[in-house]
Parts: structure tokens; sequence; C-alpha cells
């Protein structure tokens, strides 16, 4: 079995192949490297199993090359723009990171037959709502360019799948956390803490409460999608059944570095950036029907994530 | 109020442009007349609140300009691929024409500050499903990439309007028909009986049953949204309460066209071809709830459609 990953060098693009690695899979990982590392495959270089390309997927004719030569029986698309907040200011960004490469790779499958594509997608294509995230659930009203982004590649998936007759898994990512991430609430208060122990200024209110993932979990979820579900177009959230407060974030990061007496403060507001949707909870019975739950809370993997950070 | 009518000289945009003036805005229509024509806009060239450019949406600088030039205080975004059945072969086509020509527009609209963004979207942002489409109800699965483009122009209109508080208009439109449309099932079906009056040959088995829309209708419809509906973010279907089938389509053309024993052969399958949506119905209660209905049946509009073209 041939796949490709897209952001194979990425944070969970890395830990994707480590997992189809270990199954047997041979694995093409192609990054660009403007996000992924080398050090995330750094353990895979030499395994028979493995091949590394630095190549931007927005290079159609390089993409096609790849394809050409290589026979794919399946992609795992995980390429994008995956810093949100970074994106604010400028659009551009997720519409060539996280949309045209999207684009670029379902050409590239439409062309060359290949029939199996996997897509890392988000809770961000739902928008800023109250109501518990149903895949089914409409309205998308996505808030963050990312969000369109996201939701612009799964209308053009929906459509490729359908012209094409190409099997399809859609997995709506929360946020996901541990070893290699490289951006984020956890990063950022480990880094304002290392240069100020004594105060942690906090973006937002602080009650901001989202489902985190621990990525082990993220990754073992995808596979079990793809192996399991059976449709030509399948979607699914994947996620924990609780969530986690940016100041429980903030405790439990002052709690692993030992530190007391941290004075937490506030910037106020209830999201910590444009296009942040500060609160939201998955329905996961589709997933939980399909035989899948995830090994770790929410707590638990902030708190993973905290540990690997800080014993690297 | 000046406006910017993109698609202005277009079957439906032009359409909006003669309603426009005589409501006295200020319109300027662009068009790179790919699929609109001179022809639609003639009466219009003389009128002192109407000027036309000639120019692509994909060339973003010259858009820039025209932004530049002109403070818009709306923009009507209608251009599109238009021809579903054409762009099945080639994905570019709506990738660029259906889509990027919005995102084009979206970007310019964020950069020169118009804050008014009225969008031409489709019942193709649904997909083929059985279900009465209402605007809350997902999934949203398009099957052909003209919906694909639709749905992911709509999901770029939600981000830009979120970021930049620009106050969006999504309309979705049914099948429309009217005077100056380029092409369909009507224009079709005239087409083959002047070659041939005694057979017509009917793409699919002839059950595909759609709502259709009288495009003075629906150019109403839009106007009357834009200018009641007062949330940031506006979305409505707008249709008519019943739906024709092919058949009884053919069976207009022939009565209209005063042809006694046609022969109607039909190619079989379902869909009219690969990305059709054969049937579907719109929940119409949003729209009704507004204070809007449709003067004509989708019928009555399929009827007066005919004779349009017949006339010409």
């Amino acid at each position: 079995m041939k796949t490709l990953i897209t952001g194979g060098a990425g944070f969970i693009g890395s830990h994707l192949a480590d997992l189809l690695v270990s199954r047997d899979y041979y694995v093409l990982a192609v990054d660009n490297l403007s996000l992924g590392t080398i050090e995330n495959i750094n353990h895979l270089t030499n395994h028979k199993k493995f091949k590394f390309i630095k190549e931007d997927l927005l290079h159609l004719d390089k993409l096609k090359d790849s394809f050409q030569e290589n026979k794919f029986d399946a992609v795992f698309h995980l390429a994008a723009n995956s810093d949100i907040a970074a994106s604010a200011t400028n659009p551009e960004i997720d519409l060539n990171n996280t949309f045209m490469t999207t684009w670029n790779t379902l050409e590239c499958c439409r062309i060359f037959h290949v029939n199996k594509f996997v897509f890392a997608s988000s809770s961000a294509v739902y928008g800023d709502t109250i109501r518990e995230l149903t895949e089914e659930t409409g309205p998308f009203l996505p808030v963050s360019y990312y969000g369109a982004g996201k939701l612009a590649s799964e209308a053009f998936i929906c459509a490729y799948s359908s012209m094409n007759n190409i099997q399809s898994w859609i997995v709506r990512f929360p946020n996901v956390v541990g070893e290699r991430m490289t951006h984020g609430v956890i990063h950022d208060f480990i880094e304002k803490l290392k240069s100020n122990p004594k105060q942690l200024e906090i973006l937002g209110d602080g009650n901001q409460k989202k489902p985190y993932v621990y990525v082990k979990d993220l990754v073992e979820a995808m596979f079990f999608i793809y192996q399991t579900s059976k449709e030509r177009l399948n979607y699914y959230n994947v996620g924990v059944e609780d969530q986690t407060t940016v100041t429980e974030i903030a405790k439990i990061v002052c709690e692993e570095m030992q530190l007391g007496n941290v004075e937490l403060k506030y910037t106020g507001g209830n999201a910590g950036w444009k296009g942040d949707v500060p609160h939201y909870e998955y329905d996961l019975n589709k997933i939980n029907s399909l035989g899948w739950r995830a090994k770790y809370s929410s707590t638990e993997a902030v708190r993973l994530a905290v540990w690997s950070i800080l014993s690297k």
C-alpha cells in the first residue's frame, strides 16, 4: 500500500507517518518545510518504507511529477496553514496554503486516478456557534480564513469525489496537542513563563473552552476512520468528551513548570484573537458508533503536551 | 448609491442592472463578455446612471483599479461560470470563474472598505439529496465543481464578513429562466426542434424535476432581500412553490413552437449529465417570512422563457 502524506514533516503529518509505517504502509512525505521540520521525521529517514521530498504543493507541475513517479493507492492530505492567528491579517495565506494545496492535490488524484483521499479538516468549518457540533447540522459559517479554506476544501472534495468516484474521508479535527507542536496556547504560555515566571498574560478572558485531543489519539482515529468507514464520502468529527479552558491550561503549565504564585493577567474579551472560536463542543456519536474513543481526555492531552515540550 | 455588478452583462446581471438603475442606483457593470454580451446591456449604455467596463475579475490588479476609482457602496457579485454541464470535464473552469472571481472581489472589498456584499449562490451548494432544502440544514455535499465553487465562495464570504465586518447577503438561486438566457434545457430543446421538428432527444429519463424561477422575479427577490434582511450575514433560498419536469418542459416547448406529434426520445438515466442534481425542492419559509413570494410559478416561468426565445 503506497501512500502520500502531504504536510508529512509537520506536527500531525509526522505522527501519521509514524503510524502508517508501523502498519507496513509505504509513505512518501511531501512538505515545503515552512511549518514542518526535518527534525520531526529524522527518526524515519532510514526506514525502508519512508521517503521524504521537500516540495511545495502550490507547484502543481512538480506535484504532478510526484504522482506520475509514484503510483499512490491513497493520499492523506494534511498540508495547510495551521496558524489561524497568524493568517488573520492576510487572507492569501489560507487561500493558498489551506485551500489551493487541497485543490492541487485533488487535481492530481483526478488526473492520476488515485481514488482514496483522506482529509484533515477542522472544527473551524462550523464557525462560531453555541450549538453542539454535529456533522450533519448546518449552517456552516466559518469566521476565520482558515475555517473558510477548510470548508472550501471540503466542498471541492465532495465534488471531486462525486465526479471521479474518489472515495473520501473528511476528518474534522478539534484542537490538537502533543509532541512536535509548533505553536498555540501551550507553546505561548511556556515561552512567556520562561521569560517572566512571575506573570502570565492571557489573551481574552481565559474562559475560552475547547476540546484538545492528543496527537497520537488523533492519528489513530484518522487511520481507524479510513479503514472502517466504507461510504464513498465519509465525514466525521474527531474529539474528546471534555473541554479545557484557557485558564485551566495556564494552571497546568504553571504546575508542570513548578511555578507558584504566577499572576494571571487577562487582556479581556471572549476571543483570544480575531477569527478565534472561543467555545465549541463536538457531538461524537458518529465516531463513537463507528467504534472509536480517545484514550486521553482533553485535560490529560494538555498535560501530555506540556510535558513533551518541557522535556525536550 | 454606487454599486458594482460583476457579471453585469450576463443573463441575470443585466436584469439586475435594469432593476437597480430603475431604482436610481448608479451601476458599474463589469463583465469579461465570455458568457455575457453587449446586446444584453445595449439599452442601458446611454443611461446616465449606468457604465460598463469589459474586464476579467481574474485580473486582480485591474479590479483593484476599478475599486480605487469608484467608491462603491455595495457590490452585487454575479460573475461565475454558469454552465455546469460544460465544466464537468474541466474543474479549473469553476475554480477560476466561480470561486476565484469571488475571492478577488472579496479581497477588493476588504482593501477598499466596501462593506456590503450581495452574492448569487445556488441550490448546487446542497448537493444531491432527497430532503427539502432549508438554509440551515446540512450536510452540504456538492456533486458538481460548480456547486463546490459556490460553496467555497460562501465559505470565504462568511469569513470576510466576520473578519472585516462586511454585511453580506447570500442568495441561493434555483434554476433561472427568461429573456437573455444563454444555455440550458429550454435553449437546447428549441435548437434541437429547429433542426428536427419530428423528434426531440431528451438527456436522462425526463423525470428530472426542479423549480424554475423567472429572471425578473429573481432579481426582485435579490434586491428585496438586500433591502430587508438586516443581519451581518444573511442567507436565503429564492424559489417558487412548484417544480417542472424536463418532459413537461419539452411539451411546453413543442406547444409554443406549435409542433404536433414530436417523438420524445430519452437517453435514459436519472441525471441529464454528470454533476446534475435531478430533483430538488426548496423550503421557502425563510424568504416567505421576510415578505417575498414569486409572481410566476415554475411552469409559468418556463413558458415565459420559451416565449422570450421564440419571439427574438
